[in-house]
């Protein structure tokens, strides 16, 4: 099967295809903000009429307890694969506002790139796919697979409403091959699939001492500092050899053969490389791998923030009564994020100063994932690469987490192809994120490609009975 | 001399007074904070022209290259003494704000108590010999004493301007004495002179990493995180025993005689005392010290706030690219900010790991202070506050710092006399500050004692001639 009357029709239509990238990315989609529950409805409303407007059916704006799910199919090919395409259009906070050059919310393309919070993650990548299934809709071709779509709200707080969703859809899901496509290549011309994911697990920290703010001048010295003692218990999270200095931390932490890390090492960006994309001298962490190696198959700890004490312009001479920090942990396999949980919350225990008390919470746990890089599957998606960029991808492993990796392969039971399309330094995550344009051009001819060539997967299940959507 | 005449008419427009410290207290003068520039310019021509309402002469308004400096004098008793008065009229911010029940800058009266951000930290304070002089003058009588008013605007900043506008006004601010009322009792029945003032020093600490936020999914554990950096470095700067882990910190503190600490012993609040004020179970600090004197005679560091990644709701699974500490030293005999300042940088420096850069900033050095508690000037405080409190004052250490005590003193050569009207859960620089209105019209009377008896002090300076206020 040739996709090319869809592939001409992508490139014919760039120009309508970027605009309708910056209407998505106007909405500003922040999941962990209540105050933009409303912003995510609008969107998902957004986006359901889109896919119904590109001939896609049974399109479902499905409430959860959170933010909605928008789902949507075309099964036409009874005796085809379905290939199941996941996204998810919320965003993390445009904070801090000022670091931007355009603001995060005013899609504004320079050069060739398009800026905006989630032009990168997720919402280019996943428009992307839907840009693919519009250009061979639009050319009065039939799809050459089926397809089904699911798009969450909530990927950015640990996607919490989507697996109870995926287990209670299990029939109307039902699919030979999940695409996902919210990883990054190493370059421009070196695109990557990513055959593994860290898990993930997040924490708050609290520390409490007096119930409200004092004058340093009349009790500094004779009063503990809550702020102080988090900083103390923090420094106490990390040896000086950049381990986790939790107890027990390390002790799932599968030992990957040399022949697995020779492979990492001929596949994976080199050390330089990491320091090029991060834009800094030199490297931190464990001795004994290397940067990548760090980053993938080695778990990690960050303070991703600390609020604690005044933190507005000028000085004001206080004892603060509370601080919190915000942390993120990485997972690899074996560890259990719920058994890690338990070790952090036992650790911060045991090292809490007697003259304050702190508390923890945890949530967003995520299972660390791998995805077989021999699969039919996976295969396919290396030669649509091949068509839509240029080269074969390369086999990499990511530091980041995709909660819903796992789900698909545990519930579905089907692979997840992690087709990335992002680029280093697109700063997801960071301000003055951004999407490389010729990047979502390739990967719309990439998806283009694997549509067609996921037609030819065998161990196509037969065709499925119309389930409906239900709630989670 | 008795004032009976004055204290009749304080006595009788108590209401009046109160709605004009409301008045006073309204101005949101956070002079840490340029927005307010403009607040403090105009409370400080609203209280040039209360002053100048009540009789006072040579009233003006200072402008300086930060805040305004409001001056006034009455000098028609060219045998009697003059009496400088000391005040600031600028405040501390009022956030946190959500722990306010009542708006910072909306005076309420709540029982006996008008809470309001400035109302005991130190609006209310000074108004209160305001309000001494006004009874004087409106009874018809003439004031027993000279006076001279200085009232600034940048004392929560460090009084950056007020020692270069004395040196420069020695003529015109020549005085027997300088009160200043910017202290606390130590309980309503139990009035204080304070004879020594910590000093002070502030610092800012920041951190640098990556440019900008990294993904801490991507780069965690291969590139090092500032804001932990910050906190292994707040880390260090305490040991396990509560001392500043500063090498050299200690080695100018005096070593007080045993005498002048059984007298603090004696005089000053017990532990029980101090926990109670700050409303914790237990202290914290250098053992071998009693709370009093860890607050007084021994130096502290505070950490006052911390700005670090990611502080609104939700979370955000970053590194951030930059962390700031504001810190406050307090300072003791013979400790040289200066040199403090110096040991903080080196050892900063020392203590910065490789993988991230540091920079310190030090601003408001203020030098620790004592006032000889036998000086005429003093006792005769100690009488007012008979008359005004029905007992005598004790003599104790605040561990605060008024920058400009030391100034009065090695400027001026004049003693200057800390007649405190705070209370200890006045909560100023907190949450819900308030002044008790018991002790409002009581510290009236107790200036309006101290006028009196500050007309007898020997030693007093011959009439001088006027001298016109000099910008700094």
């Amino acid at each position: 099967m040739n996709p090319s009357r869809a592939l001409k029709y992508a490139r014919a239509h760039r120009a309508r295809f970027v605009a309708e990238l910056k209407d998505f990315l106007r909405f500003p989609t922040v999941s962990s903000q209540p105050e933009h529950a409303n912003d995510l409805k609008r969107c998902a409303r957004w986006l359901a009429h889109h896919l119904q407007h590109i001939g896609l059916e049974r399109v479902r704006v499905i409430p959860t307890r959170g933010h909605p799910i928008v789902c949507a199919a075309l099964q036409r090919m009874p005796a085809r694969p379905t290939v199941l395409i996941y996204g998810h259009y919320d965003v993390l906070p445009g904070e801090p506002i000022r670091e931007w050059r355009t603001p995060p919310f005013i899609p504004t393309l320079k050069d060739d790139n398009l800026h905006a919070r989630g032009a990168s993650d997720d919402k280019g990548q996943l428009f992307s796919h839907i840009k693919a299934i519009q250009s061979y809709l639009s050319t009065g071709r039939a799809l050459p697979v089926n397809v089904k779509c699911i798009f969450e709200g909530e990927e950015e707080i640990g996607s919490p409403h989507l697996t109870p969703f995926i287990a209670r859809n299990r029939r109307a899901l039902r699919a030979d091959v999940a695409v996902i496509s919210d990883t990054r290549m190493l370059a421009s011309d070196r695109p990557a699939i990513s055959y593994a994911q860290r898990g993930g697990l997040r924490a708050e920290l609290e520390v409490k001492g007096p119930p409200h703010e004092l004058h340093s001048g009349n009790f500094g010295g004779a009063v503990h500092n809550p702020l102080q003692a988090l900083c103390e218990m923090i420094a106490r999270l990390h040896d000086v050899h950049g381990h986790v200095a939790i107890p027990g931390f390390y002790d799932h932490v599968r030992r990957w053969s040399e022949a697995e890390r020779a492979f990492m090492a001929r596949t994976g960006p080199a050390d330089e490389q990491i320091l090029q994309d991060a834009k800094v001298e030199r490297g931190w962490g464990e001795s004994g791998f290397s940067l990548y190696e760090r980053t993938t198959i080695r778990p990690a700890l960050t303070v991703n923030g600390i609020v604690g004490g005044h933190h507005g312009p000028g000085v004001k001479g206080i004892i603060p009564a509370h601080a919190i920090a915000k942390l993120s942990f990485r997972l690899v396999p074996d560890q259990d994020p719920q058994k890690i949980a338990q070790l952090f919350r036992d650790h911060i225990a045991r090292i809490t100063p007697p003259a304050v008390r702190s508390s923890v919470r945890t949530f967003s746990a995520v299972e660390p994932a791998l995805v077989d890089r021999n699969h039919p599957a996976v295969r396919a998606a290396a030669f649509a690469y091949k068509k839509g960029f240029g080269s074969l991808p390369v086999f990499v492993r990511s530091g980041g987490s995709i909660p819903v990796v796992n789900t698909f392969q545990e519930i579905l039971g089907i692979p997840a192809v992690l087709m990335g399309f992002g680029l280093p330094d697109d700063h997801i995550h960071g301000p003055n994120e951004k999407f490389h344009l010729p990047n979502f051009y390739k990967a719309i001819a990439t998806s283009i490609w694997y549509l067609a060539v996921a037609a030819k997967l065998r161990g196509a299940q037969p065709r499925q009975k119309r389930a409906e959507w239900r709630n989670p």
